[in-house]
C-alpha cells in the first residue's frame, strides 16, 4: 500500500487527494524553454480567437479607454464576422462614434445583443430607430461590474488593446506609442471574463510590472499594429471647451461649490465627461489658491486640469478610471499619487466599497433635466440615442453634493424639460442645477439653498427655469414613438429605470 | 401597464429584470454620512468576528508576513476559543515558533484541521507527535493557492494583519509604525476569502491608495495595539549568516551559477530563505559588477542584499512576495521597480501565469537531500517537523537551473542522505547540489557538469557525498515512527508526494 493509498484508508474524507506524479504533470508548459515562454503568443488575431474557444452565442467585450481613437472594436467584430461567427452579444464598456462600422454586423446577425454605457453616431441612430430585434441594454460604469458580479453578464471571451505587454500578459496605458492611459474598465473585464485576449502593440521584456492587467488573468496575446489612436481620446465628450456660455456655467458651478459648504480642507470632487463639467476645475483652482483650501482626491476620468491642480499640490491623489487626455495619461505614468483605480472600485454599487461613496462633489452634465431633477444623458430632444449612462447615476446617488451643468437650451431646443426623454439618473440624486440662466436646487436640499442665497449667487426655481425655456423656444413638439422598446436604461442596481422606445419614421 | 412589465410582456428572457424603486435601495448605507464611512468599522475584535458570521466548523486564515514577529494569529485564536468557538481549520500560509501557543486551543478542540506551508519550534514538535486526530496538510506557497481555487481550501474569514489602513480597507506594508513590506501572501487571502477582517494598527485617511489589500476586498476593519514586530521578521529562517561554512557554499554556489550558462545579461535569480542562500547574493554582486552581467529581475521573498544590487542598477526589478527584512520594506515603499506580488501571481501551478515560470537560477537549501536528488525541507532526521515547504517546490520545478545548497553534516547528522525522511520537491526538479564537500550534479544535467568541470570547480558524484557524510558520523539510526499519519505532504499540483508519521515516544 503506497502513502496516498494508506491515508485514504485513515482518513475516508480525504480520498479525492491523489498521488504525485510527476513535477510537471500539471503544468506540461514546463517541459520546454518554447512553451514555457510563447505558450500565450498567437500569430495571429484569428489564431487567438480560435485557441480562446469563442462560439456562437457567446459573449464578447471591449473597454473604451481609446474612446473616439478605438481601434480594437471594429477590427475585432469584422474579423468574427468574416470567421462566420453569428448571435454574439457585445459588451463594451461604451460604444462611440467611431463604432459605425458594427451597424452591418448587426444587420448580418453577428451581433444581436449589446450591453454598453452608451451609443453615438450613426449606430445609435441606426438602433434608434429599430436596428435590433433585442433591446440594448445601457448601463453605468458601476452597474456593469454589478452585472458580471451578479451573473447577468457573463464575458466568455474579452479581447483587451493595450500598447504594450510582456510575453505573460503584464500590460499597461502608460508606456508604449499608444499611451491612453488608465485601464481602469479593462481591469474589470481581465477579472471576470472567462478568457481573455490581449491585443498589444509592443511585446517588451518580462517582466512589465508593475501591471495594470495582470499575468493570471490573461489567456492569449497577439501583437497587432495598431490598438487606438490616443490623440483621438479628447475629441467628443472628453473635449476641451472655448465656448464662452459654457465657461460661464463652469464658472458658476465654481461658485456653487465654493459657498456650498463642502468646500473645506480635504473635500473631494469629480468633474464628469461635459465640456462645462471639465472646463469647472480651471474655476476651482483660483478659490483653492485663494482659500487654502486643498482636495484629498479627485475621482473619475482624469484630465490634464486636474493633472495641473495634483503637481500644485492642490489635489492630495488622483484615483483614474480613465484618462481624458494625453497629458493625464503621462501623469499616471509619472505620479505616484496618481492611481489607476478599476470601475469596480471606483463606482460598483455591489463591491465592498466603492470610491465614489467618499466623494464631496461631482459635478455632471446632462441632455435634458426635468423639474423633478431627474437627468437624461441618453436620449436627444428627438428620441435618438446620443449619449451615455457613464458614472452619472452612480456618483450622482454617493456624493454628498451633485451639480448638474447645462444650458438652458441648446440650439434652441430647451434643456430643462417638464419631463424628460428618457430618465437615466433619478431626480433625487441631484442636488444642484447650474445654467446660464440661474441655479436651481433641489428642494430636498433647503440648506444649501440657503447658502447659495446667502453668498448672493442667482438661485432660482427649476419651475421658472422650465417657463424661461419654453418662453424662448414655444411648447416643443412631442416625440413620436413606435411601441417597440430598443433600448432598457438601468439603474446601477441592476433595476430598470427606463426604457427607449423607437422613435418613428425611420430616417 | 408600467415600463417594467411592457419589457417582459415583449421579451419574457428579460422577466427577471426588476423596476426601479429609489436610488439607495441596493445602497442603504449611502442614506447618511455616518453609515457611508463607518460601516466596515468595528470597536472590537470580538464584534468583528460576530460581524464576520463565523460559525463552528468554517475555515480561518491568516498571513505570515510577519514570520516570527507576528501577533496576530495567536490573539484572533485565543480569542476564538474564549468566544467558544470549536472545530475551525486553521489555513495560516505559514505557522512559526511564536506559535505555540496554538496547542493548547488544539487540545481543546478550537482548531481540528491545519493547513500550512510549514510549522516550527514546540507547535510541530507536538503534532510531530500525535496532538491531531486530523493529519496537517502541508503545501507549498504557490499550491496553496492552487487549493484555494480548485476549491478545496475554502476561508470563511480571513484575519489580516496590516500596519496601516482607510477606513474602506486600503491596506498596505509599507507605511505606518510595524512595517512588513510585501502582503503577497494576504493578497491570496483577499482576493479568495468570503470575509475579510483587517486588523490594522492605524486607521489613516481615505484614500490610502495606492493599496496592496484593496477596498473591493474587505469587509470588517478592526483597530488594533500590534499586528506584529517587523524586527522579529529577519529572525529564524530568514536570518543573515556570518558562519563561515555557510559563507563558503554560497560562495560555491555563486560560482555554480557563473558557470552554468545561465549567468548572462538579462538573466533572473530567487535566493530562497536559507542563510547560505541568501548569503549567495553577495558573491553575486562582485561577478556582476566585473563582468557587466546585469539580471532583469529578482524574484520571491527580497532581502537588503538584493535592494543593494537592485539600487547599484545590477538588478532590474524586485518581485517581491515576502520581505525578509526591513531594508526590502523600505525599499518596495521608496523604489518604483520593486514591485508587490501575490503568490498566485509569484507560483500558483494554476494560475494564467506564475512568475517561477521565467526564472532562470534559483537557490534553495535543504534539510536533507538523498542521492537521487529529493529534497526534504520539513523534517527533522528525528522524523519532527521543524521546517516549511515555502516556495520549495514551486520553484524547483519552474526554474531553468535549480541549485540546492547545504552543508554535509549538521551537527554530526549527515544532510546528504540514502533517502530522504520526507519527500517535498521531487530529485527531478533539482540541477546542482552544493556542499561544503563538492558539488553534485543530477545526472539528467550533463551539460551543467560538464561546464562546471571545465571551470575547475569540485564536482563530486552525490553517491560520494552520501558516502563522505556516512563514513564521517556512521550510519545514522533509522527513525521509529507510529502507523499514524500527521501530516500529508501537498505537491503545489495538490498531489499527495509523500505523509509524515507520528514518530514513536512522546517527548
Amino acid at each position: 500500500m503506497n502513502q496516498t493509498e494508506l491515508l485514504h484508508v485513515n482518513f475516508p474524507h480525504l480520498r479525492a487527494l491523489k498521488p504525485f506524479d510527476t513535477a510537471h504533470s500539471a503544468t506540461p508548459w514546463l517541459d520546454n524553454l518554447e512553451t514555457k515562454h510563447q505558450r500565450k503568443l498567437c500569430d495571429s488575431l484569428e489564431q487567438a480567437i480560435e485557441r480562446s474557444g469563442l462560439r456562437d452565442g457567446m459573449t464578447i467585450s471591449f473597454h473604451h479607454a481609446f474612446r473616439e481613437g478605438d481601434r480594437v472594436i471594429n477590427t475585432v467584430v469584422a474579423l468574427l464576422a468574416k470567421m462566420g461567427f453569428k448571435n454574439l452579444t457585445l459588451a463594451s464598456s461604451s460604444l462611440m462614434t467611431c463604432n459605425d462600422a458594427l451597424i452591418e454586423h448587426i444587420e448580418r446577425g453577428v451581433i444581436t445583443r449589446i450591453y454598453t454605457s452608451g451609443m453615438r453616431g450613426k449606430l445609435a441612430d441606426a438602433i434608434s430607430h429599430g436596428l435590433m430585434d433585442e433591446p440594448v441594454q445601457i448601463h453605468s460604469h458601476g452597474g456593469r461590474v454589478k452585472l458580471l458580479q451578479d451573473g447577468e453578464l457573463n464575458i466568455d471571451v474579452a479581447f483587451l488593446g493595450v500598447p504594450c505587454s510582456d510575453e505573460f500578459g503584464n500590460a499597461n496605458g502608460t508606456q508604449g506609442k499608444s499611451c491612453c492611459g488608465s485601464l481602469g474598465y479593462a481591469m474589470v473585464d481581465a477579472q471576470f471574463a472567462r478568457n481573455v485576449v490581449l491585443l498589444t502593440e509592443e511585446l517588451v521584456p518580462f517582466p512589465n510590472m508593475p501591471a495594470s492587467l495582470v499575468q493570471d488573468q490573461v489567456d492569449y496575446i497577439v501583437k497587432v499594429e495598431s490598438v487606438g489612436d490616443p490623440a483621438k481620446i479628447s475629441v467628443g465628450a472628453a473635449r476641451v471647451t472655448s465656448n464662452p456660455r459654457e465657461l460661464m456655467i463652469a464658472r458658476y458651478a465654481a461658485d456653487v461649490i465654493e459657498h456650498s459648504g463642502y468646500f473645506r480642507d480635504g473635500f473631494s470632487m469629480q468633474t464628469g465627461s461635459g465640456a462645462a463639467a471639465t472646463a469647472c476645475t480651471r474655476f476651482m483652482e483660483e478659490k483653492m489658491e485663494r482659500s487654502g483650501v486643498k482636495a484629498s482626491f479627485a475621482l473619475g476620468g482624469i484630465t490634464g486640469s486636474l493633472v495641473d491642480l495634483h503637481e500644485k499640490g492642490l489635489i492630495g491623489k488622483l484615483l483614474d478610471t480613465q484618462c481624458f487626455d494625453g497629458q493625464a495619461a503621462a501623469s499616471l505614468a509619472r505620479n505616484p499619487n496618481h492611481v489607476e483605480i478599476s470601475t469596480n472600485v471606483y463606482a460598483n454599487p455591489g463591491s465592498k466599497a466603492a470610491c465614489c461613496d467618499q466623494l464631496d462633489v461631482v459635478i455632471l452634465s446632462a441632455l435634458e433635466i426635468d423639474v423633478d431633477f431627474n437627468v437624461n444623458v441618453i436620449t436627444g430632444s428627438d428620441g435618438v440615442m446620443r449619449g451615455a449612462s457613464g458614472g452619472h447615476c452612480d456618483v450622482a446617488a454617493a456624493a454628498n453634493l451633485t451639480i448638474v451643468v447645462a444650458p438652458l437650451l441648446r440650439s434652441r431646443i430647451p434643456t430643462v424639460v417638464k419631463r424628460v426623454t428618457t430618465r437615466l439618473t433619478p431626480g433625487e440624486s441631484i442636488d444642484v442645477l447650474v445654467t446660464d440662466h440661474g441655479i436651481a436646487v433641489n428642494p430636498a436640499r433647503p440648506e444649501i439653498r440657503q447658502r447659495l442665497l446667502a453668498a448672493g449667487l442667482k438661485v432660482v426655481d427649476i419651475d421658472d427655469l422650465y417657463q424661461r425655456a419654453i418662453s424662448l423656444t414655444g411648447n416643443p413638439k412631442p416625440i413620436e414613438f413606435t411601441d417597440k422598446i430598443v433600448g432598457v436604461i438601468r439603474y446601477r442596481d441592476g433595476s430598470v429605470i427606463d426604457v427607449v422606445r423607437q422613435v418613428k419614421e425611420y430616417e
